[in-house]
């Protein structure tokens, strides 16, 4: 920001101490787990007063649904910024494509996010503010993933494969949080990416019925 | 078992709290989360005392363990069962095969592998003893399935969609924890489905290098 320090001092030391506060939930989600992650163990962490904490945040479902969303804005912009700069059209761009999608999914994001989703499971208060954050994070790099392809996301024919994609990266994420898994990770993108590309080549055969049912 | 209670009453009474021990805690597990899961909380929904579990099951981490590799054997076995009484070979027996393989990751096992594996992730001594347990389930289940498809399971063309289905699987079963996910499911369930015979035919035209590549 260019606001100078003297125009909107308190502005900014609010703002970063929301930031600090927000990027210390992820780590300590990431590393130490649901249950370590208090409103009082963040604010120690991010070097944050607890009523300062307490201020921006009250409960510790605020702090870490605002830190999740602030993740997760970042994450797709990232990956906006990564689908501008893919190879050529043809089977190498399919396979950074899915390795674009699956990479999002390995990332501190997801095993912060997985110790959410995992708390939300026993959890309905919580499952239901973590919900559309999910969701919203499907569709915008579902439509990333798309366009990428060159392919329009509205189409069943190109949304099928690519939600399957998700899933398969979130599968691929959560084998990733018990071993090293980047060896065989990269054999599932490459056939995946084959099978997509084997997929998208017979959509001129695809049933007028098939093409016209519902949303995925 | 057959044993008269007047021969063995002793063995039968412990195998017997041993059992509803790793039942309890497959349940807590699912419902309350790792938390909650303790060998103390364990043995009062299992009415026994927490003398009794602690003489089974010395620390939290051996009852846990004994909990799920309980469960994956019988989870193996129900695979098993449901393998042998699939539709006739063709695009529906294939439906199945995924299905089965699918609805594997979004049982209650999965629930409480879930919370498992996300207080492994913060927990190396936990995830030592977790990935022996996946790994072997995740054998058993591919082997299942290449068996139920009568396919070679050593064979790489066949090893790499069912490796795929897995980790497909395991995604799904993680979305299932945030909603009710069943009609999306069910539709993925059925493209994958299709994918597979459509790479399965494809099978002569693999390239020598691609079949005798390395393990998945």
């Amino acid at each position: 920001m260019t606001a100078p320090e003297q125009r909107a001092p308190k502005q900014d030391r609010s703002r970063l101490t929301r930031e600090r506060l927000l990027g210390a939930s992820i780590d300590l989600l990431a590393t130490q787990g649901w249950a370590a992650t208090t409103v009082g163990a963040v604010a120690a962490a991010a070097g944050v007063s607890r009523g300062a904490a307490q201020h921006h945040f009250p409960t510790r479902e605020d702090l870490i649904t605002a830190a999740l969303l602030h993740m997760i804005e970042q994450r797709i912009e990232d990956v906006r910024n990564v689908g501008l700069d893919l190879p050529e059209p043809g089977p190498e761009r399919t396979v950074a494509v899915v390795r674009l999608i699956v990479q999002h999914y390995t990332s501190d994001l997801f095993k912060a996010a997985l110790h959410v989703w995992t708390a939300a499971a026993s959890d309905p208060a919580l499952r239901d503010r973590v919900l559309p954050l999910e969701n919203h994070m499907s569709r915008e790099v579902l439509a990333i993933a798309a366009s990428a392809l060159g392919r329009d996301p509205a189409d069943v024919r190109v949304r099928r494969p690519l939600q399957a994609t998700l899933d398969l990266a979130r599968g691929l994420g959560l084998a990733d949080v018990l071993s090293d898994d980047s060896a065989r990770r990269e054999k599932v993108i490459r056939y995946w990416a084959e099978t997509i590309d084997l997929v998208l080549a017979q959509n001129p055969e695809t049933s007028a019925e098939d093409v016209t049912s519902a949303t995925f």
